[in-house]
């Protein structure tokens, strides 16, 4: 009976440190954009001005990581067990969200072209990639009838955030504020917290 | 039985996990702080004394952000539940802090004039202010009843701070050095270990 | 009977620390990485290109500090007990896993010379060395008959890598792409989920 | 009764956040030092040789820092209770440890002379005092009769760190090399596992 416990004490341990590791990785993106954040050249108004589109970029950046810590963090309440297929699920959708710091500063620099904000989508696009291949990894390993699995349902949201950034990839090529209209509404669309799971 | 334990587990380790993320962050934003220091340009005293006004910069901001965890740890911990409201007020609160570093290395170069020294002040009372609306959604997920609600009272010391903050921004333009006094004083405050929580 | 329960607990909780100490620089080191990373020079596709070399650099950093997270993370969950030896063991671990960031920012640039692709493999059979020594001292704490002992087993997979990384060394200096190869290897041959332990 | 264990368990959980909080600023602290190190300015054998008493540098900090983070863990493993003065002992350590990468780079620079030998010294003597003081503030919230007070004893090791950092930083001015012999003999002496805390 004491050796029945022990596997699943352990499988809980197991997705206490995916938790921990990946809080790690993004309170570290968090604070390294901060980082990035460049003192104004100067102690003048203007001074401040030259450097509030490097602000808005970082609070677009900001939101981005705090919703998908937000709602990894619901995912992950959610699961039970996690199985090796979910541990690099979960690798691959840190190693899309450790890019966000370069494009952030890319971005910076160069928000009038069209490429970085091509480039930005893209990215925001295969982290939503990898951020479904990790749900259906839990759910795998949690089981279709598990709470895990009917909180997460036929996951529309997820869907149609990736057909807004796909869509931000093509049209960034006509404007790219075009582009940051739809990631904006990306981030404003998941902000609402996700009653899918705090109902559960 | 054990189903209506499941939610109550599960909600404490939303607790546990808001803490540890916050705690990462907190913790690279005043380590990032020390990278940000400069090596003394060269061996001499002069040298070292080149770099004394940014290392009292760095003490202040180093105090600044420890002052936040310690309180952010007693409040926390005086809490059982967890909301979607209190997450994204704690994302707040850990928004405004990652633009210290940022802030601590503009006042590194400029301190001798009014704009950084207002806003240094403003990005403080934004985060005092994020920390309040935390606080207000942590008792509303507690219940008016709890140890919590009970325990933060009135938040005399909040509003003492919040004044003294927003008087710092103003009074930035008559000399920075009194905003400086203010913010000094605002950390010794807090310094004092809240009794409120201890108490408990 | 309650004071002898309370050593097992205290030494759990030494595994649960050391788990987090580690999670923590290896989140620290990633994150890092992708700081190094440059944003392209301008907007357009060649700016971007210029940099597709560091990126690749990258992917096989990342790649390199995951897997390790990744079977750290089984290792460490196998284990009941800690000692002193294995916390010095996993604290060199980590010494050379923190070098990767200095060697990937000089494969980076030099990527065509013999002498980095070289020190890249020699801290890779250094960390690999360290690893061993890790998993040895935590047999010797847990007993030849635990599950841990009885899952590392010949540690095969662990004398294959090290051979594969010193023969990188070496045959850097004929050319490093067949060192690139290698380490491409070794990393393919990691990424197949350890069976040993997720049987165990 | 149920009121009873409340305070135990919030207590202990103190203990566990400020564990977490300083392995993370720790683990920061360890990883930044690491990005302070400069790739080789190309791939010749002379270009790392220019590196190497960075690197030397380097592993000096990372054992210094290595060694508090097990020092740390033991002790704050023994202790069952934290205080308010405890915490902001604790914060104190980490303040006087967030200063070793800015030193270490110093040290980079100029290991030649005597300042920055002596300034290295005196930090780490600023770290071995805020570490006494929070010995003694544990010792006092766990009781004179506590495992904890009486594994630390009279701490005839940490008086003898002590003395020999101050020697070190007095020393410096006649040779910087007496300083750093005296520094890796203090390294040497706390390398060895406390046996202190692993018999109790």
């Amino acid at each position: 009976m004491q050796d029945q416990q022990r596997p699943s004490r352990s499988l809980e341990m197991g997705t206490a440190r995916v938790e921990a590791f990946s809080d790690g990785v993004m309170a570290v993106i968090i604070t390294i954009m901060a980082l990035e954040l460049q003192a104004p050249h100067g102690a003048s108004l203007d001074a401040v001005l030259d450097q509030l589109p490097g602000l808005l970029v970082y609070v677009l950046s900001f939101g981005f990581i705090g919703i998908y810590w937000n709602n990894h963090h619901h995912l992950l309440r959610a699961a039970e067990r996690i199985s090796g297929a979910a541990m690099w699920a979960n690798l691959l959708l840190l190693f899309w969200l450790s890019l966000i710091p370069v494009l952030t500063e890319w971005l910076r620099e160069e928000y009038r072209h069209a490429l970085p904000a091509a480039a930005y989508g893209a990215v925001a696009l295969a982290a939503g990639v990898a951020y479904s291949i990790l749900a259906r990894a839990l759910i795998r390993a949690n089981g279709r009838e598990s709470a895990l699995a009917q909180a997460i349902g036929s996951d529309l949201k997820g869907h149609v955030s990736q057909v807004l950034y796909a869509a931000g990839v093509g049209l960034a090529f006509v404007s790219p504020w075009i582009s940051y209209g739809l990631y904006v509404a990306v981030a404003l669309m998941w902000f609402i917290p996700d009653r899918r799971f705090t109902r559960s």
